[in-house]
């Protein structure tokens, strides 16, 4: 089946070549290619909205990591969520909403399988599943529970907490009767923090007596650590942690700007996890699958009963993309970061 | 009830000073002091055997702890087994054995509670309950279990795989369907990690070709790293571990003779721990004590059945603890380091 209507060329965001450090405008580049045509099994999307999300940083750049990078030249990677125009894949339709790492693209031409999966929105509005009910969400449910087993009555502190993921955590650990602390990087975020996401308090990290502050928001130390930027921050924390207290590696901010994770030089931490049996754990939110299902209709039911929310941080249109990851990386971005790449009608 | 036959005095070992660096035998003097009378609930207690630990080092250091360190002027530390000579509790009888954080000191008054406990020997030899049936043995075994949860098949990794908790990992590991390899620190070592304690394969951490040593005797990767070192040794290692590896922080003997863990600057391993969803916890097996008695009946068994053992490297009399300490700081010890205090009758 084929739809007269659309355009012969799409926009696609390129990887121009490996950054230097942080990521700049020029390493990318807005390009226009032909769209394709969906094969048996595949479909044709049109993009509606991009996700930009810290995991991207770790994609561009040589060094190994858990999944695999862009090679300068290859179509930036993203989570998006698109329409379906074009179909020639069993129980995909045009009108269909889908969901997937589909790029940074206008159009893109997909294999109708996992990970890409269709979307029922129903009353929901679709951003919301690239954010609280996408990796964001999926991300603070899981780092929480399957890996921080926080418990209520616990003190969970958060590295980036005015970020996308952190904006949940905030909100879900107070929810279940913790108390959420958060590491913000301006004074305007920490009203943000305490305002919007459930933070019963927020530190400045760049305030000249952080420490102070966060020995005041945090009277009975940190029992999980729900850790998105790594570096000499972690080594500050490590002073509050409890002893049995787990931190969860979520993501490493702080080396966005190395070319290589062994230029993180810093403290070891095999005394502070020896003396207070502390236990810290990476993970990878993709490997827990099988419970999105599961997060996304608890989250779903608390959002429509007005108990959860995430405020959304919207550029506008592909081009936007590049911008938008340097801002999130610059932590200027409040609450989830959006590109809408088409108005929906 | 009074021995009339008892001394007046006896000899203990005292810490003169903080370290500076590793200890060195000028940093404790051998003393003589009055033998107490215990009072109600209390024991006197005849040292027989004191065991050499790791852990003793990071006690006589001025910074924070997992247990109270020692006071310079305060009798050292160590787990001891003696003989009760005068009794004042119930239960406690003399010529009854006990075992306990009783220090280096020939003679000693103790309280006739937990952490000190009646050993019942039967058939097995006295040293045995510093060893295998002690803190050596239950080290191994919660660190390898509770913490590592190591299964058959997978490949353990051990650092100072030669010392006295090295030596029961390795033949636990291999008794129960898992590789175990070594890293030790001279080429005698390998034959004698290889031979005697269980491990398929050791490696020699100061050969130049160390890395490509290592790849070929963990040719599957690392599960479980049982790490009593740190250091830059735990850097090479990461580059083993496997997805969804075990990192058990046992020890840091890499740390022995910096004054503060702050000095204990390497690279972070964030990315490491995040891209491999690895898991690093801290232990101290005195948490476990409740384990203590069903790991010591396992680990009696398979020594009765001759499945299992623990050579034992002896210093003899009280004076010649610090000695010992200092030798099983720099590696000379092979298996269990031991002071015998008194020979038994």
């Amino acid at each position: 089946m084929t739809d007269t209507n659309r355009p012969a060329q799409g926009r696609r965001i390129v990887l121009r070549r490996w950054p230097q450090g942080l990521p700049t405008a020029a390493d990318f580049s807005c390009e226009y290619s032909s769209i394709g045509t969906p094969g048996r099994g595949e479909i044709l999307v049109r993009t509606l909205w991009v996700s930009i999300d810290g995991f991207m940083v770790s994609r561009i750049k040589p060094e190994a990591n858990y999944a695999p990078g862009v090679e300068p030249g290859q179509v930036m990677q993203a989570y998006a969520i698109g329409r379906v125009e074009e179909s020639c894949a069993d129980g995909f339709e045009p009108g269909d909403y889908v969901f997937g790492p589909l790029g940074m693209q206008e159009w893109v031409v997909a294999r109708a399988e996992e990970p890409v999966r269709k979307v029922v929105a129903e009353d929901l509005p679709h951003s919301l599943f690239l954010g609280l009910l996408g990796i964001s969400g999926w991300t603070a449910h899981v780092g929480l529970y399957a890996v921080g087993q926080l418990r209520a009555g616990e003190t969970v502190l958060v590295s980036a907490g005015a970020g996308g993921v952190g904006a949940v955590v905030g909100q879900l650990a107070s929810l279940n009767g913790a108390r959420a602390v958060a590491i913000v990087g301006s004074d305007e975020k920490i009203e943000l923090a305490e305002r919007e996401f459930g933070y019963a308090a927020a530190v400045n990290r760049k305030a000249s007596d952080f420490a102070l502050r966060l020995a005041q928001a945090c009277p009975n130390g940190v029992d999980v650590y729900f850790d998105n930027v790594g570096g000499e921050l972690y080594e500050q924390v490590l002073e509050f942690m409890n002893v049995a207290g787990r931190i969860v590696v979520c993501g490493r901010l702080a080396n966005a700007g190395l070319s290589s994770s062994r230029e993180d030089i810093g403290r070891r931490d095999h005394n502070d996890i020896l003396v207070k049996r502390l236990r810290k754990q990476g993970f990878v939110v993709t490997d827990y699958a099988d419970q999105f299902e599961a997060i996304s209709s608890e989250l779903a039911q608390w959002w429509r009963e007005g108990r959860i929310s995430l405020p959304e941080d919207v550029a506008e249109g592909i081009e936007s993309c590049p911008e938008a990851l340097i801002r999130l990386l610059q932590g200027d971005n409040r609450g989830k970061q959006l590109v809408r790449i088409m108005k929906e009608i």
